[in-house]
């Protein structure tokens, strides 16, 4: 269970490569388009998602995705988005509009641009008819439309729903074009794509070998992240290397191409290297793991447990520690007390000392880390108090302002934020500073 | 503060109105294409995400958003997708690719597409070098690439970030096109295209009305939602009815289009009448609240406070209860009892009980909402104990099963429920249910 990348030292060799200047820049040969259809995608309200599964899959292929389309129910303008697609990309993946309603048009519209015909399959109809039957339901006319294959497909099964997907290689103007037509819900699209389409696709695709890394760090500002980070990777050309970042957290996410998987792996496994050296303190992990799951393994690994009073994250971090399964081993409790009242019944914090020093002050964060510690019994007690806003800031003490306290029966530790943002991204990054100052306390 | 439209009754003239027979169905006359420029969105970890905003504004002018494309940074590529726009749509906006480096080509390609060339705009020069200037920093040569204007084009000046946005109105084959480009930041887009788009928007396109409506249903699956929705909204095929749904939440969003501001709102009113009647009970919100939205305001008119004891939810009732800004006048604490220690030493659940009845029963769920009601003196007290899994349930208890009680000082409601799904989803339905249970008795 313990992530046994995150103890990986040094690849043998490393110390021996000069970098940028011993590598081949991969030139990638094979691409693809995603053509999402369906009219509700053009709506404020929903967004195609299913590309970036399918990127990830194709990727792991060396396929690259060079545009995605998304088109609403309609048989035009979707046969102009296929002859485009079919006339730039190599692999050609709609989405969507595989269903038995007049506004299923995806079949209609590639037979179209292809200038073939459909015809219904027997094979399709008679398992349709079956299906139905099974569950004693009568098979509406319009179901058998599902059964309509394009002149030249081969049906792909959909164990979990009534429209299978279709596969097609086809010339398309003289050049060879792979056709892949998927349902829509992802529950449906993605086993058939994984079983059926990825062993056809990786038999026609040149072999090429992919090798990925991830680095996660907390509490580094997303512009110094960069900073530092770029002296590195960019003279690593040769790897891809993406960058995200949320409230508290920068991600790398690095992706090299080769033509064995040993120096696929040796190319980013040497960047990700130097990376990981560079941020030895800020990175707390190399594979998919969350902070609050970092926090977990290390509280298991040493035998020890928490708890938490917080008052402007309102429960959140105890909801974070909480989402990982198995957390009852190691978190024994929480208190949210928004209210003075409460800071004092359930941590013990002395009213005198909110009267002086105000409900947002170091001296507060001490004594709920220290109460809810002393009343919970674990070896480490957190405590967070802070101003999350909108409203509630003042000069003195302004919105965004947060003390985050970790007491484990010595001197207790204590820092002060300003935080920027609104009020769901303060209460984030308070919760996020506050695993990483426990993370920090156990590594 | 309290929403408005909640208490609506039905409009005048309703009871009159004979649905399906007597509107004009409205054709739309100008729609848009979006162009979304960035390779980062054609990796498997970024979206395009300022197409729902873009879409949304364009909506609420009566502008149909007809297709979206998303491209790399590529020249060629992003030239071929302008001129593919341009052909279809009378307003074609592109996000992105305005920056100060050689991967930022969306004016090149634009003016490729248009046979235009660009020109380096001396008001513009001047502007950045006096910004750049004004932060005592010298400006990087590169900069001097986001002062170049497509010929024809306008500059929407951009106080947010570095890179102006352009507009251009032209022929193109002899249509008419307005075309926009914009920067990819949202905090930089957002605010350009309210400001200086739309007013120009408003002007060039004929004059149409929208109405707009939503109803938010707590606790009613999508399926049996859509079931006795669909019965009246396909009366009303002048209204767009987009159904959205999530753990615990469906929500309905119509819109319409008309010649008057009136009729297109009494379309939408009488379908919202139709449809509010029918889902009286589940119905929270015909705004954009949320339900811990409501609840809260519930919670202030009837002056009244709640405190919740959190078992397999982990402290995300108490954390999306404070979510609200303000929430503190109404909630007054919550802990997290993970442990049956806890359970016992923060809301006094007798050892025995959980002894006889295990810690996930309907008589600790009481206990629960009773002990936490009783330290924390509020009106209300919540508890909720089940199995969040995906480890730890049993043949009699499996995972999923979660039980919800409300105290109030009277005989406690306790509620049981097997909700589907993975441990998040689980937990989300938990405190969904559980907002919902104490919306009802705040009604």
């Amino acid at each position: 269970m313990f992530p046994q990348k995150m103890r990986r030292s040094f690849e043998p060799g490393y110390e021996n490569w000069e970098p940028g200047t011993c590598l081949l820049i991969y030139t990638c040969t094979v691409n693809a388009e995603i053509v999402a259809v369906g009219s509700e995608m053009l709506t404020p309200f929903r967004q195609d998602t299913n590309s970036l599964f399918l990127t990830n899959q194709l990727n792991s292929l060396g396929v690259e995705v060079i545009a995605k389309t998304i088109v609403g129910d309609d048989r035009a303008r979707l046969a102009e988005a296929a002859r485009m697609a079919l006339s730039r990309a190599d692999i050609v993946i709609f989405s969507g509009g595989l269903g038995p309603t007049e506004d299923d048009l995806t079949r209609e519209a590639v037979a179209e641009a292809l200038g073939v015909e459909l015809r219904r399959d027997p094979a399709l109809i008679t398992e349709l008819y079956t299906r139905f039957a099974s569950r004693r339901i009568k098979m509406p006319e319009n179901n058998a439309r599902q059964a309509e294959l394009i002149e030249g497909a081969e049906a792909l099964r959909n164990p979990n729903g009534t429209a299978p997907g279709q596969w097609i290689e086809t010339l398309y103007n003289g050049a060879m074009r792979v056709i892949i037509l998927l349902p829509g819900p992802p529950w449906e699209l993605e086993p058939l794509f994984v079983e059926q389409c990825m062993p056809r696709l990786r038999s026609s695709v040149p072999e090429t070998y992919i090798a990925t890394a991830q680095l996660k760090l907390a509490m580094v500002p997303e512009s110094l992240a960069d900073q530092r980070a770029a002296v590195i990777y960019k003279q690593f050309p040769q790897v891809q290397t993406t960058i995200l970042a949320s409230a508290g957290e920068v991600q790398f996410h690095l992706r090299a191409q080769a033509s064995t998987q040993e120096e696929a792996e040796y190319r980013v496994e040497t960047l990700s290297g130097l990376l990981e050296e560079e941020f030895a303190k800020e990175c707390f992990s190399t594979g998919d793991e969350t902070l609050e799951q970092i926090v977990g393994y290390y509280l298991q690994m040493r035998n020890t447990t928490v708890s938490v009073a917080e008052s402007c994250t309102g429960g959140l971090l105890a909801e974070r520690l909480t989402r990982v399964s198995g957390s009852s081993r190691y978190f024994m409790g929480g208190v949210v007390v928004y209210s003075n009242e409460m800071k004092t019944l359930f941590c013990d914090v002395p009213p005198l000392m909110i009267g002086a020093h105000g409900a947002v002050s170091k001296e507060v964060a001490i004594a709920l880390a220290e109460g809810i510690r002393g009343e919970c019994r674990t070896t480490y007690g957190i405590g967070i108090t802070g101003v999350a806003g909108p409203t509630g800031g003042t000069e003195e003490k302004p919105v965004g302002l947060v003390y985050i306290a970790l007491a484990d029966g010595g001197k207790p530790e204590v820092i002060e934020r300003r935080f920027p943002g609104d009020r769901l991204r303060i209460r984030h990054f308070a919760t996020q500073q506050a695993l990483e100052m426990l993370r920090q306390k156990l590594v």
